[in-house]
């Protein structure tokens, strides 16, 4: 380099450099280690190399300009352009050579290690880093001078073009090597994961290769399909898991598999098929092959990750819950029966501990709480609540068996959030009549038209948000006392307090031609005990890090999307908090399985957390039974909600102990 | 250590130490580094840590000895003692502490690294370093207080008992773990390979694993199962390839692919059906489950070692006879479709160039001409001969199309070898008569009791070494011309010539009762074509390296197993050389196989020496021709045999030049 070399500045990054002119763009900016994407590897094939030339008026009068510090537009580029886009005021990187000074935009589309966008408020992006790149090259053909394989001369060219060395080559490519080289007349893309393993080979240019990342629920399993090369999410699917005819919550599962020989089998037969509907089903909708899917991440709670791997899930069913492995699989596709790409891989994200899958696992790669001074409560709420609580220093994990009582089940006028379900409600504490709204109307049931935009469902039940905001709601307006107990003096002046046998009913809805909707004492018992064996979980923590309160709270998972904070903190199923600082996390752990399939290194974040996280198990902690009897009461019997008494004027009085009866009742599964 | 402490001298390392008494004989021998095996860990268990003592006088007196050195023969010996086999005198050094000085003798059976005797004669022994290795371990229960996966407790077990790290887990180990921890009550024996990967595991202590390695020709498919713990060779079986039904020779086999879709995956579904017969076969004969076998060694040339792979061999049946890989592979059995443990893996040897296979590969492991200063040269003789020369300096090798009438096909009455046909022959110089010898019997056709010794299989051909020989008669008593033409002149002399159309015949057998078996002008053509082109294969590499002889011969393969050298020199097979250092290297090709199967260091080995290989192509090699014609004359028109003369007469008279018609008539496959 000398001072007659050009300068050339590239932005973002700010580096610089002086080069001979003739240069080409690409090249200086490898030389600088500048951000730039290229499979084609500089042969104005792939297009991902375009870059904006901000100094200099060449690109404004192209191949016509005489002052150009770059050079005319080439025939390549031009080329390019005809066949696809070439952004205004672009260039190819690799076919444009340097001329004189010039200050180059490397745009975020054009760099390998981009950011992208999630779609949650308060997410960070995810920087994108797939495990599984595209590299296209042109391989030297075979000559009996020098007589060498044709996987030599592949692996000689992803050397000197892509400095990849020491690959090894899946035996379904080495079997598809020769006549995908001939075809694509030696020139083709390969697909190089972890710059280790070839996996995949077309002849050719190749475009894209698609990830898939999935939360395999025990009720739903979701699936994004995202393109590896731009980390676009381009197609998403859900479906029912369809081992819900083994058993409609995990424990049943679990006690099929034991009942009968072959159960896990079954089950993990089941949900591989369901795995491979899904893939097809979001390969059609983004039209592209499900060959061109070459890596999946998966998370779930620990019964669905094993019976995903083929492992008899029985050890999870009782005490000690010890897991087959606590750490995350890379598999081969093949393995589990997945009909995607033959080389296509399955990262499964790392379980924590027995109760806390995969899935809590995706929640902490999600919302990292670790990165943050301030002390984060997430908790993701299912059949069991999968508990974390943490912060830069520590971080703890634990799961409290709450039953499926937050999900409709166990409750008289239950039912899963579907059309003509209660999920909103609001009692007037003069007249104890309820308002609610039903999922399918936007309308609440005292507006005009109500009736008419309510006929098609129906009013048929209450679903998880529901049932937290009425019993809440009957809290607030004297219904129940803190101790949950409903006020039979009640009946006197309201028509809605119903007495059933030796205890009463609210009734919810009248349901005119119908059954009415009544929420009975045993409802609100099994609320109850659902928050208080979540609350306890929560305190159990709280107390390990001596922490006597929470900066920030995450509410993770379908559930937590839909209930209101507000009533689930009257409730007492999390502790007190700057409601401001509350708020839902959104299907957390598919957005960790989304990161873990983007960002590679991300792997290794969450595998090093999940070791460091603090492993609590609820059922040998004496101190959870304490904490779980003191949150029977609403909100609590023994703690203070003070943040939440600046919003909502609790009622007044003290709760009595709970009866012995609901004391150490604990579902589990 | 101090002058206090006793010390202890290990033989046959020779390496001493002092040490505390009560120290255990095994402990003080890995502080020296001594080599001794354990698969248990010093538990009393697997007995492969037995030592011989040989000073001081408890072996003799036992438990009742009083000036022992070493301590009483402990409870844990006495209990080996009965299950199973503590050789007369020898100790446990797991479980025998040192009380004094000593001399330990650690038999080559308590070795890890131990010789393997190979039965070949002149063969190095090899050092036992199988891949996979036995690990018996106990494992902590799991514990709810400190939760964490069985398999890390297992990995930390390894790590903690025999430093291994950072081991991975095969799927189909992960699925089955929890079960056998349990079944084994947390003691399990684990198959780790390449101190990398967990590839089986068995409940308790399991005491011996196998490997197979098999030679796959295109004729033959031969195994051998070896203990990987001892390195004994347990049992051998051989069987014709079924690929045979889909062509006789490579060619044709290669023409089947080519001519009908799917005929690859068709020839690739029989040998692998083979290998599962084969694999069945000799564990039924050792009396082990097939699932004891964990690793398998592959061999062949390069079209059988495509086909196993599953690779269409197409590239292989014409210029520029390129290989889809030319390293060796290391692949699961289970990708293969072979039913031996879930857990087995498949290493196949390299190949070399398109007509240079894995079998010359395991010759040159076999043979190691690269240890030595002496030029060594090897053919391994089939339907293309695989020829390597070369000594500690440089290796070269190349193949040479001989076609199959060394097999015995082209030539009039040939036929493979089987019994019945002739395999030795001497012809009287005088009469022109022949004696000879038939596979089936000791005697020779002129010995008392030949007739009736020869009645069950009849006279029915004549095999490769008897066409050989025949041919190498006939030359030396006048009957063919150095140019290899058959003197219709001594027809008028003996009965034995006879005309036949405008050439003559050789009546070797006048065959009684049935059509005479005779050797005809042709016959003689297509052996001299087969021999020139193999002579002139060696030739070409003799020149590339500027050797005017070589020092040693070795023939490699069944057919080097029986010809008779001194008639294969005459012919012209071979170059001059001593004959005393030709040899036959019996199935060297196997004997690579075997040797990579249990001494994992010599896959390295390998792998290098082929790569170092200066690989020849006859077919683009102009002198080829050449040395071609000038080896049709018998020994050879152009080169003199100065050793072979001085053993044998040979007939005087110069060789005219081939005729046209038999130039360049170069039969491949």
């Amino acid at each position: 380099m000398s001072e007659a070399d050009a300068l050339v500045v590239f932005t973002p990054s700010g580096k610089r450099g002086r080069f001979a002119r003739g240069t080409p763009l690409l090249q200086a900016a490898r030389t600088l280690g500048v951000d730039v994407d290229s499979v084609c590897g500089g042969r104005a094939i792939c297009g991902r190399c375009q870059v904006l030339v901000m100094e200099g008026d060449f690109a404004k009068h192209g191949v016509t300009s005489t002052a150009a510090h770059l050079s005319p537009v080439s025939e390549a580029e031009q080329a390019y352009a005809k066949r696809r886009r070439l952004n205004p005021g672009h260039r190819l990187s690799c076919s444009s050579q340097i001329q004189g000074d010039l200050v180059v935009d490397v745009p975020s589309s054009s760099q390998v290690h981009r950011q992208v966008v999630r779609k949650a408020l308060d997410a960070r992006p995810i920087t994108l880093d797939p495990v599984t790149r595209l590299h296209y090259v042109e391989v030297r053909e075979p000559d009996m001078h020098d007589p060498s394989g044709d996987l030599q001369r592949l692996a000689k060219a992803l050397e000197a073009e892509w400095q990849l060395r020491e690959l090894t080559c899946d035996l379904a490519v080495l079997q598809s090597l020769q006549p995908v080289l001939r075809k694509g007349e030696w020139k083709v893309t390969v697909a190089v994961r972890d710059a280790r393993q070839i996996i995949a080979i077309w002849p050719g240019f190749h475009e894209s290769i698609y990830g898939l990342a999935v939360d395999v629920g025990s009720t739903t399993i979701a699936g994004h399909l995202c393109d590896l090369e731009s980390g676009e999410a381009v197609a998403s699917s859900g479906l029912m898991n369809p081992q819900i005819r083994f058993g409609e919550d995990l424990m049943s599962r679990v006690s099929y598999s034991m009942m009968n020989p072959g159960g896990a089998a079954q089950m993990t037969e089941a949900v591989r098929t369901a795995l491979n509907h899904l893939a097809k089903d979001v390969a059609r909708q983004a039209k592209v092959p499900v060959t061109d899917i070459l890596e999946v991440t998966l998370v779930g709670n620990p019964i669905m990750h094993h019976l995903l791997l083929g492992i008899d899930p029985v050890e999870l069913g009782g005490a000690p819950f010890a897991l087959a492995t606590d750490e995350a699989m890379t598999i081969r596709a093949t393995e589990m029966g997945l009909e995607l790409n033959p080389g296509a891989r399955v990262y499964t994200l790392p379980c924590i501990a027995g109760h806390v899958g995969a899935d809590a696992a995706g929640v902490i790669l999600s919302e990292r709480p670790d990165k943050s001074a301030a002390l984060t409560l997430i908790v993701d709420v299912g059949t069991n609540a999968e508990i974390v609580l943490g912060n830069e220093q520590r971080l703890l994990a634990c799961s409290s068996p709450t039953g499926p009582a937050f999900e409709g089940a166990q409750i008289s006028c239950g039912q899963r959030a579907a059309p003509g379900a209660i999920e909103r409600v609001r009692i007037d504490p003069a007249t104890l009549a309820a308002r609610f709204k039903i999922i399918g109307s936007e309308l609440w049931s005292d507006e005009p038209g109500f009736a008419e935009s309510a006929q098609r469902t129906g009013v048929t039940g209450i679903c998880g948000s529901g049932i937290i905001e009425v019993i809440a709601e009957m809290y607030l307006a004297g219904i129940i006392s803190r101790d949950g107990v409903v006020d039979g003096e009640l009946a006197s002046r309201s028509p809605r307090i119903v007495p059933a046998g030796r205890t009463f009913s609210y009734v919810l809805y009248e349901n005119p031609g119908g059954t009415p909707l009544q929420i009975t004492q045993n409802d609100v018992r099994a609320i109850q005990l659902a928050k208080a064996a979540l609350y306890a979980g929560v305190k159990l923590l709280m107390e390990h890090l001596q922490a006597p309160a929470v900066d920030r709270i995450r509410l993770a998972g379908a559930f937590g999307s839909h209930i209101d904070v507000k009533y689930a903190m009257i409730l007492g199923m999390i502790p007190d908090c700057d409601l401001a600082q509350v708020a839902s996390a959104g299907n957390a752990a598919g957005s960790g399985a989304r990161i873990a399939l983007l960002d590679n290194s991300s792997r290794r974040t969450i595998e090093g957390l999940v070791r460091r996280v603090e492993k609590i198990e609820t059922a040998i902690e004496p101190r959870f039974q304490e904490h779980f009897v003191g949150a029977m009461g609403i909100p609590n019997t023994n703690d203070a909600f003070p943040h939440l008494e600046k919003v909502v004027k609790l009622p007044q009085g003290k709760a009595a102990a709970p009866r012995a009866g609901s004391r150490g009742r604990r579902p589990r599964g």
